[in-house]
């Protein structure tokens, strides 16, 4: 239990899984992956690098896959320019099981390539940030998605591989709580889905963010352009 | 039952399909969907290419998946030049149940891709040629992987997608006796592994090819390097 791959998007999720599969785990030999899938805030990308950098990983790939953000166009906020990132107090009830910030299979594919990668290198443990508050509108973020992508995987007659997402359950407070004590530093971390030169503090990712750093009376710090004045 | 996406690689069997998709199941708007993933084999694309502007497809979109080969550089012999294709009479039995020849995880790749594209075209069909002799090898021929691939995407909450491969159960000969009563042109059609301007006609997937022509008494249109004497 030496080596593992991990999907490092840049968030505040899989920046924390990583210092935890190191630190408390004790995988002492990571290879971290990144995808860019063509979304809109790319400067995750530059945060997933700072954080390979500080944890001296293994091997960090950076994996162009702009085609996704090419095959699915149209389809999604996150990767077409023409479709606005909503708030989250303006998204319709009827859409949150889906909104518009959905990117058609992206885990699945993402998964896929991450396992590839580790089957390729003969590791048989893939880690993910999946958390407990993206259930509400990503199925490929759920406990469910996570299983039946394990037995997919299961039927692999040579090299074995597991997915783990050991916050699957948890929420983003839990995770920020754990990544504090485990001394992530937060402002090298990328939430915000609108691609702008700071976080908007208005998106529904932003809204998630700021209410867990809220709810444990921390200072997140990263600049906002608008915080809420609950915030 | 208009639409659907196809897994179109320019082999033999997803060339047949896409005959049998539009001729007998009626399908009349096909989006063709081919993947450069870095293989040797890479005329097999030229093939996709011409089977698609031979039923006037819908959209035909090639993606570079070269990532792939990169990801998983080492790994197989499809992909690396430096590993060679071995002929199916010296692979050792313990290396049948996942040869050189096996790409990492590929399918799961490239049918979640397809997944994403259908998705965002608001597409349910996704088809993809597996057939039964490749089973031998590939645990992601099989029906098994086809059932688990499609119990996860049933979690998508809004479109419903769903991976048909209606030869999965079917032998190469029984394609090609499908294939010859729909008017296919196997002459575009490429199956050799090696990369080289004529098919080898030793190699497992050569192999498979003449043995199934051979059992209906038909003639291969391709040329080859070397006849096997039984041909």
């Amino acid at each position: 239990m030496d080596k593992a791959v991990i999907l490092l998007s840049g968030g505040l999720d899989s920046s924390t899984l990583l210092h935890y599969a190191m630190k408390r785990l004790n995988y002492r030999c990571l290879y971290a992956i990144t995808f860019d899938y063509g979304q809109k805030h790319s400067r995750e990308i530059w945060c997933a690098a700072w954080q390979a950098r500080a944890l001296a990983v293994k091997e960090h790939k950076l994996v162009d896959m702009t085609a996704l953000g090419a095959l699915t166009a149209g389809a999604s906020a996150l990767t077409d320019a023409g479709i606005a990132v909503p708030d989250f107090d303006t998204l319709p009830a009827g859409q949150r099981d889906q909104p518009p910030t959905y990117v058609p299979n992206r885990n699945m594919i993402l998964l896929a390539l991450a396992s590839a990668y580790a089957e390729a290198q003969g590791i048989p443990d893939v880690f993910y940030g999946a958390q407990t508050q993206d259930r509400y509108g990503y199925w490929d973020c759920t406990p469910e998605f996570l299983d039946r992508m394990n037995a997919v995987l299961a039927l692999n007659r040579r090299q074995a591989i597991g997915i783990k997402a050991p916050f699957v359950r948890m929420s983003k407070r839990e995770i920020i709580a754990i990544g504090r004590d485990l001394g992530v530093d937060y402002a090298h971390t990328w939430t915000c889905y609108r691609g702008e030169q700071k976080a908007c503090g208005t998106c529904p990712a932003c809204e998630d963010r700021l209410s867990a750093f809220r709810r444990l009376g921390w200072r997140d710090p990263l600049d906002y352009e608008t915080l809420p004045s609950s915030a």
